[in-house]
């Protein structure tokens, strides 16, 4: 655990754009975002994946990501928002602490949606991370 | 909310081949599988979207999806699954009542994931439903 990336920002002993955090969850900005404002929602507690993420806590950070798909919506103009957990190395998942994907989309986004699965940059997230944050305060 | 198919197979009034149920949340096989055992759940009440979705019910969609995904791993001998809200059109979402996917992975399925997407086949979805069944009972 002391080598999970995940378990270092939630204890903010690794930097991130933070978005939202509560006792249980803290939400951050993808380091390569495939859209801008791509969200990571992280519980805490360390899991490895679905199987042995306790369901209540699951059910916490589902919310969160909810909320903040909400909030991207008026921050970003957003029209539309993907979630996504990828459980298991043949599911993409790359890091192994369980984390929810929290996409924004935009109308007629297929373009630059397939070209942000490639480049993953945002050349400003700190005004990104402003703005989410500034939307759900 | 007549016209609404989820609604319709929530209220026992559309087929569907169910795999799971309780008061709150049903799921079902998605007729157009990406992947065999590519199952949905779906609240019983209704919400076009994450916007007017009740959050605590929200939790309990999710906390379904991780069980059911975690079944798959017995019933189909999956090695990962997807979980994946499509919120608004331009998130590719088709049917406006919120839904949860859950599409389970094997180790090296990329192709078969590609073919899927476009082919959308099950040749025998009620083996599958009973074996999903059969794993969460």
């Amino acid at each position: 655990m002391s080598d999970c990336i995940f378990c270092a920002i939630a204890a903010g002993e690794a930097p991130a754009r933070e978005v939202y955090s509560d006792d249980d969850v803290v939400g951050f900005l993808d380091i390569r975002p495939v859209m801008r404002g791509h969200t990571l929602i992280v519980p805490r507690a360390h899991s490895g994946g679905l199987v042995d993420l306790d369901p209540v806590l699951g059910g916490k950070v589902f919310a969160v990501g909810q909320r903040v798909g909400t909030a991207m919506r008026g921050a970003l103009g957003a029209d539309g928002v993907n979630l996504l957990v990828n459980d298991g190395r043949a599911a993409m998942q790359t890091v192994f602490h369980t984390h929810l994907h929290v996409v924004p989309r935009h109308n007629g986004d297929k373009l630059s949606f397939a070209k942000g699965l490639v480049v993953r940059r945002d050349p400003n997230p700190d005004e990104t991370a402003a703005l989410i944050r500034a939307a759900l305060a």
